[in-house]
């Protein structure tokens, strides 16, 4: 199953705590982390019991590759860096996720990567909703 | 192409100094990281002028995606793990690289991502090699 929101399917409540959602793409949630040192999306396949890519079926991980894409494409027209950090860890939260990270030479944590590095600076609500809806425009995706 | 090794590509040589050669899938070099901290592979797509995923064509991001399904099951198979860390970051090397890291609870880094965490600790000649013709073994694929 590559869309919709299975009814067994929930987002994990740290990634909730930590993110605003954009919108969901065919196989993924597309997520904001409220942190403004870095432009930074969160895919999250929208299945249950999902830890490794390799949970996935062979299908969906093409899926999410596009997804991925995608999301990296929307993620540099909306916010201009120099590098994207497209990682999957998964070592504190276990449900898969995929990090997609606008970096710039001059942000908080260049050129280590940024887990552990600056302290989360939250977002000004308008600040959130304007990135939001640029993304939104750019992945062609609407509110949830 | 996804296969072979085009004359103007090479690697780079901060990659080549890290790491020692497991062999070609279709589209990457399979490379060990000379760091027995962690069970660590690295691929490459061996294509000239790649930063970013998105500068694959989309079939070569599928391509990928499948070897990085393939080598995730190789080193899972070959060095019992708790958790894989898939990553392409590129802040330091800007050649495309995807990190593929098995991690243990008990490693150096845990539950941290890895990159300057620990220093690197050189595998032993024997040690590293034999964990390369398991590597090659569970990747089917040869010596270079």
């Amino acid at each position: 199953m590559i869309s919709g929101v299975p009814k067994d399917w929930s987002l994990h409540p740290q990634l909730e705590r930590d993110t605003a959602p954009v919108g969901d793409l065919p196989l993924t949630r597309v997520l904001l982390m409220n942190d403004s040192n870095y432009p930074w999306l969160v895919l999250v396949p929208r299945q249950p019991g999902l830890t490794e890519l390799t949970d996935l079926e062979e299908n969906a991980q093409g899926q999410l590759m596009a997804e991925i894409a995608r999301t990296m494409g929307a993620l540099k027209s909306a916010a201009a860096c120099d590098k994207l950090n497209v990682a999957a860890l998964g070592n504190a939260v276990p449900q898969l996720h995929v990090h997609i990270i606008a970096r710039r030479k001059t942000d908080a944590a260049w050129p280590k990567p940024v887990w552990g590095v600056a302290p989360p600076i939250a977002y000004e609500a308008a600040a959130r909703e304007s990135l939001i809806e640029t993304l939104r425009h750019g992945l062609q995706i609407s509110k949830l």
